[in-house]
């Protein structure tokens, strides 16, 4: 008899579900909403309906489902304890005790860009990876370490928060998370936006980035054709997300880096930019790191997430 | 019938060695001269010939030994595989079979500073933590990072080389490693006498470090009278360690950081000025991470080594 399980990633606005097979094939994935009205109390009874939906569409039994791994936007603990997903509504619950229930299965969860993580070491560009450090550059710069084929959650579920490292002294805009300097205001899309415009506030040379509104893409795209003041930028986030990885590194000692995110489209010119700031940061025991491009997109929440019952 | 095991440190020029039962109690004491000449190939023989003298005089059977084990100055990987123990003048070769063949017992070996962190979390400063920083501020600054109980090894025994994280742009000395801006160069022993150096060039006050040679035991002696110029250095100290391990704690997360090494005998006054600056940078997450003194001194490295064979 085959065994299955499902595979979800909650994001702040879309829910997405896989159901796969013990070898980790996805058979089937789809998308929900997410209904963060009323401090997000639907979510989790949404996704059983869905689980549910689907295992009797698939007619699937009860008994053939090894569990239900899942991806939440926030920190967790190794219980399946959340302690704020501002984006969902949440306040402080046990997830895997609540969907537990609900399903009457097992339920393991984990903070989304860990999953995604394990996702990417299973199925994605971190294949034959043991110990890596996965670097997310989105919006934000998020990040998953894996140790020993293993998330590190860390105590409180904040590892892997390699977004806010503190790469800058004296910058004058805060973060997001309220410090200054850290990494994610150089490294993620809006970083690099950033980036450009002070590039731009400074230097008097032609380029296509003189227009009114400048997107992370526009800046990869004119690197490619040579644009002067774009390759100036790339340097400059280069240097910055090298010297953080580099210190990442010193800590970790991983066997690779695993770049992803919308940012990672602009492909492999990307991992040279940042390499060339690695290898001038990184102590030797680390240098011969290597660096990947993650393959999974927006499926590695799901593979993560499949693969966390499947171990 | 009662059972033992071995703990050993090798350093560069002594070798500690102790006894311990199975419940961790240490029984015996010892050191034995590290003998580098020839390759240090006399090493692991010596080792081998004082644990048998000492199972002889105190009449314990081979049967009766779990295993050895032994904290190495240089990176070790899982297997016990060292690459490069200069202080040796080991090349690579693999440790535990090396001294498992000559004892004809289990040997177990790690990275020592890694080791000595497992023996601070098991019997000293960081008792009732599993996720921990190990911090030793010696002439260097060395490290050991602790995962749920598990020494962070790395993929080549690079794990936890928290002194090589790059923390100041445009430092003109290098490092012992050959790079430029480590938090070694400012938070060892070492490191704090250049900060001295440097701010006694600048400033024109009255101080008790204006003298021909100034230690690191000097500056915390007058941090302690208050001395103007001292706390300036404490100060100083306090912003590039803080810093250090804020990005560190944006990394694994730790519960808590246990701070060692000769450095710390300045005790408590110490953990302040490091505090401050941590809770500048550190992301929120870790923000609430304890600091703890290290309590073993030399003997962390021989607890952590028997915690080897113990676990």
């Amino acid at each position: 008899m085959s065994e299955y399980c499902f595979g979800v990633d909650i994001g702040g606005t879309t829910i997405k579900l896989g159901l796969f097979n013990e070898d980790g094939v996805v058979l089937d994935k789809w998308e929900i909403k997410t209904r963060t009205e009323e401090n997000g109390q639907n979510i989790l009874p949404d996704v059983a309906e869905s689980i549910q939906a689907k295992m009797e569409e698939k007619s699937i039994n009860k008994e053939n489902i090894i569990g239900v791994g899942m991806g939440v936007p926030g920190p967790v603990d190794k219980k399946g304890v959340v302690y704020n997903c501002v984006n969902l509504g949440w306040g402080q619950f046990n997830v895997n005790e609540t969907l537990g229930k609900l399903l009457d299965m097992p339920v393991k969860c984990g903070n989304d860009a860990n999953v995604a993580a394990l996702g990417e070491m299973w199925k994605g560009g971190g294949q034959g990876y043991k110990n890596l450090v996965v670097v997310t550059l989105g919006t934000g710069v998020g990040g998953g370490i894996i140790i020993d084929g293993e998330i590190l959650t860390g105590a409180n579920g904040a590892g892997g928060e390699i977004g806010h490292i503190h790469i800058q002294d004296g910058e004058l805009e805060p973060c997001g998370c309220g410090n200054y300097g850290c990494l994610e205001q150089y490294a993620s899309a809006t970083g690099i936006v950033r980036l450009a415009k002070r590039k731009l506030a400074t230097v008097d040379k032609v380029t296509v980035l003189k227009k009114d509104t400048v997107t992370a893409k526009d800046v990869w795209d004119a690197v490619k054709f040579g644009d002067e003041v774009a390759v100036e930028v790339a340097e400059c986030f280069g240097e910055y997300l090298g010297k953080g990885l580099a210190n990442i590194a010193a800590v970790v000692n991983p066997e690779a880096f695993v770049i992803g995110g919308g940012v990672s489209k602009a492909g492999k010119v990307l991992l040279d930019y940042i390499q060339d700031s690695y290898k001038e940061y990184v102590f030797h025991g680390s240098r011969n790191a290597k660096f990947e491009l993650a393959t999974l997109e927006n499926d590695a929440g799901i593979f993560g997430a499949a693969k966390l019952v499947l171990e």
